[in-house]
């Protein structure tokens, strides 16, 4: 995992957090992380902060789960209200979830009229891909490369980021996201080209025998690297799956509810139209509500031959957290923020690449943004370099700004704040990114310090063209 | 699905509820069911009691999740103390996951040391048929011929009792549970005779070319009908699985947490020690969180090769509806609860068992409790009757009195109501249960509709033994 603790490292940590990790590794399974070279103990939040136990505040760059902001009042108080009536499963009538169902139906396009609730996103994709299967009577599917969509079996088995014991079945078939710094940059180029992979992977499964049944994608490809651009790039691919006759599923798990700021799903940025829409994480600012929204006629197939039931999904008390969640993107009007902050956000992430090779390219939308760290010096100008990543991921660690790095070279630092991100948060973590550069120079990463060439002054002999390819 | 309401049978609901039941048609999608020939319609709960909108109160004597009882207080108070403070995952340091998984390891035989959290059962399943099947390298799967496990793919797939489009893989095996009214009735033969299917099971996997992997078991059979007796009935089948080199699995999201009286979970009554160990609905009283208890051996190894991580599983919020739980059921004392009020509800039972034939026998354990509906005057006097079932709930419904049939046969009338049951509580579902029984008599189901002869004294040609078996 990109950014993990390693208590073989030995790092002093301090007697709290030593005891409390030890009796942690005792009693949670080897599947636990922690995330940074130092974890993070968190006690309390509010908005886009996080407190440790000394009561130091943490910038959360990171989280797009409690979208609304770390406990936020509105959510509190509808959960801690509904959890003083009743909190029973959907065999029973009640009204909230009828109610919140006619909205949220109300942010999708006309042919999207009917909504299935389960509590994970993991949950929502292994029920889309059940739909999909059933209403192609097919298999097949199609993801990308560093594809990440959950982690049931089924859903685990279209993710190749969990790496590569997580082994693909016969009837997934990978192919290469978009690469807007290392694909040919002509916009439609790069969507062709992204279209014609999924033909070619598309025939590949027909060779095996295997029938398409549906391509996946995240919006924004994020763990792919974030794509956002250019808008559209992903269309071209749609319309040859569904030439295939397979289903389209827009994972907007990470993109969805205003993350990327106007538009309240990714999707839209492509000028396509899902056949299954799963939504997942922001949903409920940290209670677990996710869904599928989908075409009447398909859920009426599955629904009739198939039996599902989801205890948890839908119940009252995580209806009561959805719906407090639009309240407060609506009221507060976070998608515009989202748009306001983000753009600002990128600009300011723009002119740090300006002046550094070592930032690739700055991408994305709203406030979902990526900056690639790469090594200008060395033969390829583009070649990823995961080890700064991680350098700059825990240097802003240390200074208490939290963000991430992702991608399928683990070189891309993922920045996904909470929708109550303000300027002054984005200024914040703007000097603070400035400092951990400027600290970095010179000591560069492996690769540098063995020729001593780390760069540090703007322009040099690199092209910084494709830094602002997209702005 | 049984008990399920049928929107063209046309029966008169009132202008508001069927106006609630057109919009929910609407927006949800085919999947979504509704109990009962008439819907209930819930405002809030307390206890174990429902209230619709005129404020009538419906005595839950069905539902499992709400175990410590509807709108609990103090899970309330501790979900909204937390969701005022923090709610973050699992990748920065919290006290309260550690707190709590100590404590509830601690309710586990010695060898099963650790927990790896998610949201629902169907999750947990999931995983532990992932973790099954990498440790011992190997796919093969035996169940019960009406288990119900989940309805993720991989766990739908171990779970007939969805229905016959619910089609199983190859891997997976069913073998009919003990059936304590139709099995030879001597307690080692049952067990014997179900231990030697299980076998048989195996050798048919080996047969198909699939390794055995995992022996997975609800731990009363629930959806098969409830199998509480003998004690000790799953015991030598779980032998021959480990002798055949396949784990089993205890899945206690039925049986877990003190439903059965005095034992913390259902596999204790077996004399055998699960390897993984699935908990789940009732775990948080409504918030969505389940679990999978395991060796530490095991899941190094899961967790050394597979990255697993569940976004929601463990976050603050539902450990800390998980703590008020484990803190109500031992200071209420519910344990004792349920083995007191289970003992005089089964009593109760019996006796009305012993004078209506159509009861052809009494089952469970503390406050899961199961009642066969049979057709005692034919040639079989066991013959499951699923109409007089159907018409028992539905009698018990208009007399407010909640609970739903299960088993193979759709016939055997289930008892699962939140571990806050009183005495009264079960005499007011007695009451109501000899109502409908009188009212049904000589009325009878289809069956004896043609030939008249209505069951209803006490005694009659019938032997009464089997109903006393299990006493």
């Amino acid at each position: 995992m990109v950014n993990s603790f390693d208590p073989a490292a030995g790092t002093n940590l301090g007697p709290r957090a030593s005891a409390l990790i030890e009796r942690r590794r005792r009693v949670l399974g080897a599947p636990y992380r922690l995330f940074y070279e130092r974890p993070v103990e968190v006690r309390r939040g509010e908005g886009a902060l996080l407190f440790d136990p000394d009561g130091l505040d943490y910038l959360d760059a990171y989280n797009n789960v409690p979208v609304v902001g770390h406990a936020n009042a509105r959510v509190r108080a509808a959960v801690a209200e509904q959890l003083g009536r009743v909190n029973t499963h959907t065999r029973y009538l009640t009204d909230e979830i009828v109610d919140y169902s006619e909205r949220l139906i109300s942010l999708f396009p006309e042919h999207l009229e009917q909504v299935v609730y389960a509590c994970t996103g993991s949950e929502a994709v292994d029920l889309a891909l059940r739909i999909a299967a059933h209403v192609t009577r097919a298999s097949g599917i199609v993801i990308t490369t560093n594809a990440y969509h959950g982690t049931t079996r089924a859903s685990a088995a279209v993710s190749p980021s969990l790496g590569p014991n997580n082994a693909l079945p016969p009837h997934v078939v990978t192919v290469a996201a978009p690469d807007p710094l290392r694909d040919p940059v002509e916009d439609g180029v790069t969507a062709a080209l992204f279209a014609q992979r999924v033909g070619d992977a598309i025939r590949q499964l027909e060779r095996r025998g295997v029938t398409f049944s549906a391509l996946i994608m995240d919006s924004v490809l994020s763990s792919d690297g974030l794509v956002t651009h250019p808008e559209g790039v992903l269309g071209p691919a749609v319309e040859v799956a569904r030439g295939h006759g397979g289903l389209y599923i827009a994972d907007e798990v990470q993109s969805g509810f205003g993350r990327l700021g106007a538009p309240w799903w990714g999707f839209s940025r492509h000028g396509v139209e899902p056949d299954l829409v799963v939504l997942g994480k922001p949903m409920g600012n940290g209670l677990p509500i996710s869904a599928v929204v989908g075409r009447r006629d398909h859920l009426e197939t599955f629904g009739r031959d198939v039996r599902y039931f989801n205890t948890f999904g839908g119940t009252p008390v995580s209806i009561a957290a959805a719906t407090a969640v639009l309240d407060e993107i609506e009221e507060r009007e976070l998608r515009a923020n989202a748009a306001a902050v983000g753009t600002a956000l990128r600009e300011g992430l723009h002119a740090l690449a300006d002046s550094d090779p070592r930032l690739g390219q700055v991408r994305g939308e709203g406030l979902f943004l990526a900056v690639e760290v790469v090594q200008p010096d060395g033969t390829d100008e583009h070649a990823p370099d995961a080890t700064l990543a991680g350098r700059v991921v825990n240097g802003l660690r240390d200074k208490r700004v939290l963000v991430s790095a992702s991608g399928r070279y683990e070189n891309v630092v993922k920045i996904r704040p909470p929708l109550v991100f303000t300027r002054e948060h984005a200024d914040r973590l703007l000097t603070a990114l400035d400092e951990v550069l400027a600290e970095t120079r010179g000591a560069g990463s492996a690769a540098r310090d063995t020729d001593g060439s780390a760069g540090g002054s703007a322009g040099g002999p690199v092209s910084r063209a494709g830094n602002r390819l997209h702005r």
